[in-house]
């Protein structure tokens, strides 16, 4: 049951020799979820040792090149790889004309089909469902429509507890039922109310991606409580004009964004190339949001299980 | 006088962890020239000491995504850099299409212009020239129009003898017309040939990219006696059926390019991802034409003056 981040590129626009553009992998359950998908995304990919073939669903914030430019390679090479199952890209306008004029000029003849679902950028919207996670997109604030994007594990289903099967003797039926969150009633007549039985096997853990963006209230309260919030800071905290004149955000934003959502721990990264060190950077961010962590490319975050 | 060539990807189309797509930079008396940009060009020349700001021109052999994904968000780079030049592409059509696209969907405030021009495919051609060299298309055999080319230095310009000029007390006006390469006629009326003054400081010397193709006699011929031959070899000399069949060539294949060319050097490159190490490849190679030579990223391969 894992949930786990891992950091494929963490460079903003220009790239240094050893920062890629924007790309995290989000595994939650062993599905696989990109999120952002700048240059060389494949090869990250299979440098960190995951299959690109494991990718369940792309989620793309923004259509600056940096974020999107290596979804194209991507898919070219998903093709070659033998990919028949369809692939389903979240992203805003215009994404659809990029990947017609993609699958028209370079893959006329892809195994499979790419599928863009619409992401309006205004709204905190469910995009993506299954049995044990929800996406919701989550408005922010750049230069071009974004979204970021809130990965919520679902409330887990019960477990009865070992003890109390054997205590009161219950039978297969009577667990299935107290799995539903039923009261369950003995032979004898006594009925136990289902509280007594069962307990949730965890509380269900969340993941924010916040990146490009100005600092923005709104987004914080929809991630309020999440474990792992990932907040670009492309900026030092002395860059605060230059940040908010690029609809981006400094060290402090993203500290700040962290407090306010009471997050567990933090994750900036978006570094511009300025950088070349990014332990002031950390400093920075701690001295605002003691648990932050640099975005370091290959590492991964894993948000463990809590009862 | 430089004349190298740096290897900046030797992968065919399904990159490996440490292998990048098609791409080299040909130096010419420091002036660059990028041959074939697949993804992730732009990190591949800052990690080499290459500041993309010094491309002069791109020549892209073909559009399959592996030799060209990267030439879009290295263009987008080059205008957060500041470029103001406009940038030569040369390439095959439909590459203008290409660039339409990129351009109205990714880069409408780019602050230069990137110039298509057209390369047949079919031709072997004079594509461009400047006081130094001169790049002529190569008809190439692939699954698609596809050209190779051929960097040729133009010949250099005549030197005088330095003792030469002390045995007959040349003028200024006489050593001009020599190196003009005219005979000199002295105060006693007494004739200098030419050739008896003057020299060729060094040897025109040629580079031929020949990638990706078959086997092509006519491509040979048009190479003939090149200082260094890259020609592709994306399989070991067992799978010529499947080289055929795919538009690729094999060691074997290679070997025999810069035999029958005559060539001095010959790099191989454009590995299928099946080949984890490359000795055997080289080996092979070795075997037809023993100075042949292996495309390892970041590499550079220098051609010295020879008189």
């Amino acid at each position: 049951m894992s949930f786990k981040v891992t950091i494929l590129g963490s460079a903003s626009a220009r790239p240094t020799p050893n920062r890629h553009p924007s790309a995290q992998v989000v595994n939650i359950h062993e599905q696989y979820y990109l999120v952002d998908a700048g240059e060389g995304v494949q090869q990250q990919l299979i440098r960190h040792g995951i299959n690109p073939l494991k990718i369940n669903a792309v989620f793309i914030s923004h259509l600056h090149g940096d974020h999107v430019y290596g979804l194209f390679p991507l898919i070219s090479t998903l093709g070659l790889y033998g990919k028949v199952t369809p692939l389903k890209v979240y992203a805003p306008a215009p994404f659809g004309e990029m990947l017609e004029a993609h699958l028209r000029l370079f893959d006329q003849q892809l195994p499979y089909s790419v599928e863009w679902v619409e992401v309006d950028t205004t709204r905190h919207a469910l995009l993506f469902e299954n049995r044990t996670i929800e996406v919701w997109s989550v408005p922010l604030r750049h230069r071009v429509p974004c979204s970021g994007y809130l990965f919520r594990e679902k409330e887990p289903g019960l477990n009865v507890e070992k003890f109390k099967i054997t205590k009161y003797g219950l039978s297969i039926a009577q667990i299935a039922a107290a799995k539903r969150g039923e009261d369950v009633t003995l032979e004898s007549g006594e009925v136990i109310p289902n509280r007594e039985l069962t307990y949730r096997p965890y509380a269900p853990r969340a993941f924010a991606y916040l990146s490009d963006t100005n600092y923005s209230g709104k987004a914080v309260s929809l991630c309020q409580g999440v474990d792992l919030m990932y907040h670009e800071a492309t900026y030092a905290a002395a860059e605060q004009r230059l940040a908010k004149e690029r609809g981006h955000a400094t060290t402090a934003d993203a500290a700040k964004a962290a407090t306010r959502a009471e997050a567990g721990r933090l994750i900036i990264g978006h570094y511009s190339a300025r950088y070349k060190q990014l332990d002031e950077l950390l400093e920075e961010a701690r001295a605002g949001f003691p648990e932050s962590y640099l975005a370091i490319e290959g590492e991964t975050f894993t948000i463990e299980k809590q009862r």
